[in-house]
């Protein structure tokens, strides 16, 4: 039976795994995590509402009963296409077909000594990490005496004003202004300055124009500074330098969020190398109109990995249901193919796109339609919602947002990872 | 207006914090952390039943609406009780009247260089490192083709039949037998050894011996082998050595879990230098009568970190109870002295002790009364859930529990922390 081995077990790995439940082939699931993470919904854990378990499912525990499917805790190293196989770290796999689906990592523009200042949110450990930042940003300003510090510890610089950049400002904006209003007794969380820092003319440039007006309007009310056609031209431990006009502007500031770009994972680089396809500027592959590598019918690259041109002359949006639709489309190539027969290109249905901006308010378009407000943030909840995986996850995850839009408190605030002692345990 | 300062929030100061919430006293609780954590709990994490955030409650959203208690979140490095100061790692701060419920750590008897290769439970890092090391071992098992390294792989050792091995090697047994059942292509988790390895003559030596008794069959029944009159002899990467008779045997285990000795917060012994109190083998403080230490009534001492043995001739057990009843004596004694009163010495009131040790099995006494099986078990569910501090925790716990006795899957099986690679972040 052929063995297909897919690598990255995110929205477009795991839609590809799960499509060829009933195809007869042999599948391997590779993934580094033991689990897929519904990204949309970190910005969450990051700014303490959810636990990272909520948003998780283990990839064994989701195909548990798929029994063509196995689950390979494991990363791939390097591609050997002439033999058909992925080296891994202890070991090597063979494949007949291989669907590369590795996804995508924060993007610094070449600036790459920024990360330690302003973590990106990609993975868990980014948003405990940032959610540990946002935290320890309030206890020390309510421990600091001087003025001066204690604004830079109350200053937060969300760097990129598309849809995570929108969320995290928006959300900031809420801790600030409501969650921690009785919480401290030296400072007054209100006075936080949030600001929302996008390079171009003006935030989540995806949508409609109009759409982008009422996110400013929302995040302006929530005490977010929305600044424009800003560049960021340095970052450092406690300042970040924001060109605004022709005047670099130095900014005191403590916590720095990096939600400007993404880059593609190295694995694109890698496998353009072994098989001589293209990739573009931010790393990703350009396949062909099935999907596949040119010239390497057994090899698929989807998701945020690939750039898929064919459709519309620019490459389709990083985005989840991009991703998801390519693992469906895989799963059916391979199907027809154990049949000898074709299916037409790949193409992406848009159903649309939305973002949150605050409590109660968030835009969103579908098709020619377009929502704000309250019916907008209506419809993101139940999007969001019903794509988590797990039943146990809705629910839990219902029951939080519930919670929090009753009693604005946040429950999941801890600050982790730091334990400042000899108990601090050494890794193995 | 008399300033009292509680260092730590355990059960203990957050106890002595809220009962002084309507006398005319100005308190600071002063944590390392900046959360609340039910302890009792944590094995339910390590076991990836729960998220940390479901059993933490933050200090500062605890007692926002105590107006005269202030929060912070500071490590106390030293004591000058001659000036009546607390010495930070960056300040110091002045007290009327001191409160210490710094707690206890794992104590691995003058072999602390096993800490590494047998984390013990103690922190919400600890239970997370610990679920990693689990989970990983399943997952390195299901790639090794050497039959020895996989047993070894699939060995769990637990140190210590108190409640917490007792219930780590029951959940442990249960997840190897059902929780992971289908997830897995080659290796079956069934065949998981599991040892709970107890020095004495039997587990839980607090609880009456028929319980100890019923206990060590569920266990069985479990998979779990328990081991009695057996001692550790030494701990290492990928073995250890119990001495069970007079022959040290050799058993190749990769994972060590350490629930065998607590050992009193190194604040005791602070204390104690300084005050010339004594301090018992655990470095535990002997208190007076009024939880006080001797010379030294504006400094009290509580919860895990005091030796109380004016009620039974011997110390008080370190169990939430006692740390919740000393907080609320201490905040009586601190109004009663604003008053020019003195009340009477400190009584625990033991309202029994339970111990869980599988799913829908506990062991539970209370005075002359001793249960055990579900009944047991339901009360445990029912004293645990309305223990903890947030509604929302409450509600969120009881989902947890009530999907797991349905799915028998455990959410919250995470591997986190150590992301292979570049985007690992470095921390400030």
């Amino acid at each position: 039976m052929d063995h297909v081995v897919i690598v990255g077990g995110g929205f477009g790995g795991l839609s590809a795994a799960q499509s060829l439940k009933n195809v007869p082939v042999r599948l391997t699931l590779l993934d580094r995590r033991n689990f897929h993470l519904f990204q949309p919904l970190l910005y969450q854990v990051a700014t303490g509402w959810l636990s990272p378990a909520n948003i998780a499912s283990t990839l064994r525990a989701t195909l548990r009963h798929q029994r063509n499917a196995s689950v390979l805790l494991a990363e791939a190293k390097d591609f050997d296409v002439e033999k058909r196989r992925v080296l891994l770290d202890d070991g090597e796999i063979q494949y007949d077909t291989l669907v590369l689906a590795t996804g995508s990592g924060t993007h610094y523009f070449g600036n790459d000594r920024w990360a330690i200042y302003a973590p990106g949110l990609k993975t868990v450990e980014d948003a405990t990490e940032i959610r540990r930042r946002v935290l320890k940003a309030f206890e020390a300003a309510e421990r600091e005496n001087d003025p001066a510090k204690r604004k830079a510890l109350l200053t937060f610089a969300i760097v990129g004003g598309g849809p995570t950049g929108v969320e995290l400002a928006g959300t900031l904006g809420e801790i600030a202004h409501d969650t921690l209003k009785n919480d401290f007794r030296n400072i007054d969380p209100s006075t936080t300055t949030i600001l929302l820092i996008e390079g171009g003319e003006r935030i989540i440039p995806s949508f409609d124009p109009t759409l982008s007006e009422k996110a400013a309007i929302t995040l302006q009310a929530l005490g977010v500074t929305v600044l424009r056609n800003a560049l960021v031209t340095d970052v450092g431990a406690e300042f970040v330098i924001v060109k605004h006009g022709n005047i670099p502007e130095r900014i005191a500031c403590h916590t720095v969020i990096w939600a400007a770009g993404v880059k593609a994972s190295p694995d694109g680089q890698l496998i353009a190398s072994k098989t001589g396809a293209k990739t573009d500027r931010s790393g990703r592959v350009e396949v062909e109109p099935d999907l596949t590598v040119k010239g390497h019918p057994e090899i698929f690259v989807i998701g945020d990995l690939a750039n898929y041109s064919h459709q519309t002359g620019k490459p389709l949006p990083g985005v989840a249901p991009v991703a998801i639709q390519q693992g469906r489309y895989v799963g059916k190539v391979i199907a027809a193919r154990l049949k000898n027969r074709t299916i037409p290109p790949f193409r992406y249905h848009d159903h649309g796109s939305m973002a949150i901006v605050g409590r109660g308010s968030a835009v969103a378009e579908m098709g020619r339609f377009r929502f704000s407000g309250s019916v907008a943030w209506l419809a993101w909840l139940f999007v969001h919602l019903s794509n988590l995986i797990e039943f146990e996850n809705k629910l839990l995850v219902l029951i939080q947002w519930g919670w929090y839009y009753l009693s604005r408190n946040r429950a999941a605030r801890l600050i982790t990872g730091d334990l400042p002692s000899a108990e601090k345990m050494q890794r193995r």
